[in-house]
């Protein structure tokens, strides 16, 4: 099968190409062909046993979209967005890459399905960021999409446009509801929620990071490894056991800053917690308060997707995957 | 003041424009300026005390929508809308009258914010159709939109766009659930819903009418006079008061088309029942299927909002609007 990954260059892209380079397959379909797309040019993986294309392109550019759809992939993972930070930030931006970009693509693939039938699995990533306080602890999987950002409101729109070209048998899509991807590897991004990843990421290699919110606010957590695990299960499953409801809430870890401290200290000791620097920032408090503390995600567990149960395992994975497997 | 109707040629928008003339002011402001604009020419109104401008412009087009913000309106009407047959239909024309009108009028309204801080009160009207089956009956205020239309997703879409740019500040929006209106005077539209007026209406004048469901279908009416006063509502809200989930569920009257037969029975007696014609049509049954049947209107109630109570004064305000008092 040929595979395109949109985003390919970022954190989940690059873990997500590693993955599928070292299983070779995808639900046992060997995976032929590896288009690996950003808009700056994804690293050549190491040792893919098939064909592998790198290509550096904008999806929202005109043309662009048509161009990658061009030779007919059997799967595409759609993993590009400008994050929270950024698309608040950015207004027009965030509406060119998050709205018009995924729409792009969606045009791109009912093109191709009108001249030819052409019916892609397309697996989009959406975000915990589509809910806005108020709202239950957990949120129930029913519950309405109350974005506080441009970014939830950009997820949101993709979530309903995958639905509706689904719906209308242009593409087979599903949309998975990330948490919070922690820890990050790498230097943080421009998303508010970089510090989750930062004050556990930085004091494991013994270096300062910034708390910039009290330890008592809660939130949702995967970490990478499940977040490539949710995208190869979203990839296989079977669209009729989904049923019309596109995108599924993505199970996830609700743990408050704290928790993550004392995972922290189990798993690294006080020197690693010593270097943990409060420093409250407001702005960046205003946006998470808005932010999800947990969903209900029993229609995603039922369709196999798991994630972590404590903050010790979520930190031994990068232990594991970034860290040689010690510190 | 200077209002801007969009969709002015429109049912709703021709019945709020009198309804503007025939008060001259929205919520005691004097309505010194009106701009009526539709694709098609909209009619001048007989009897307007300010200056009337009337239109004819596709909103989507380049350009458009600067032009008719131009003038800064200090209070828009957005009715304008492909509706759900028609959009179901013909899946382009769809989005490009309900998502990228909505957005070029969005657009331009945060261009004209940015320059020089304009920052109008616009009331869009969306509808039940953001529902889709299986929903609980009635729909809870914080349900998801899981659209089974395209007109639907549209809808939704515009729901939150609205959202986004009014919490950041480039309009002031607020959105209004319509729920199907009944009795539509005049000739069918491409609704799905069109029967529900028609199995009234037409009867009510000694004609025939189809009826393409069976008589147990539940659904969510109000009176176009209704849905001028939901207009007008909105028109004066104050936005602080409903904070930043800017689209309000209208409240409307639950009823199966039995109950509309027997109210018609009741107000214009059986001769005029026997006129309904049972021509059951699956395509219609599909799509009407998937329609709520009730919504939770509480929020909208709260803040002065009402419907009919009976399909009988439903009738009897269709009697008194257009045939002029009396069968």
């Amino acid at each position: 099968m040929h595979v395109l990954i949109l985003g390919a260059a970022g954190m989940i892209g690059r873990k997500l190409t590693a993955r599928l380079v070292a299983d070779g397959n995808v639900g046992g379909c060997a995976v032929e062909r590896l288009t690996l797309a950003d808009m700056v040019p994804p690293q050549q993986p190491a040792s893919a046993a098939g064909q592998v294309e790198l290509v550096a392109r904008d999806l929202a550019a005109p043309g662009e979209a048509e161009r990658l759809v061009d030779a007919r992939p059997d799967l595409i993972f759609h993993l590009v967005a400008v994050v929270s930070g950024e698309a608040e930030a950015d207004f027009e931006k965030g509406y060119e890459v998050n709205l018009d970009g995924t729409r792009a693509l969606l045009e791109a693939v009912r093109a191709a399905h009108t001249a030819d039938g052409y019916h892609p699995r397309l697996v989009f990533t959406s975000s915990i960021a589509v809910y806005g306080a108020p709202f239950p602890n957990p949120i129930p999987e029913d519950f309405q999409a109350t974005p506080l950002t441009s970014y939830g409101t950009q997820k949101a729109i993709g979530e309903l446009m995958l639905g509706d070209y689904t719906r209308r048998g242009f593409v087979d899509g599903i949309g998975i509801r990330l948490p919070t991807i922690c820890i990050r590897p790498g230097t943080p991004n421009k998303a508010a929620s970089a510090f989750f990843s930062s004050i556990l990421r930085e004091p494991l290699v013994g270096q300062d990071a910034v708390l910039p919110v009290p330890e008592t606010v809660r939130h949702w957590h995967a970490s990478p490894r499940s977040a490539v695990e949710f995208l190869i299960r979203a990839a296989t499953l079977d669209g009729q056991e989904v049923g019309p409801r596109r995108t599924l809430s993505m199970p996830g870890l609700s743990a408050t800053v704290g928790e993550q401290i004392e995972a922290l200290r189990r798993v690294a000791g006080e020197q690693a917690v010593r270097l943990i620097r409060r420093e409250p920032d407001e702005s960046i408090m205003r946006i998470v308060e808005t932010w999800a503390p947990a969903l209900e995600a029993t229609r995603a567990m039922r369709l196999g997707f798991a994630a972590e149960s404590s903050f010790d395992e979520i930190i031994r994975v990068h232990i594991d995957d970034e860290l040689g497997g010690s510190l």
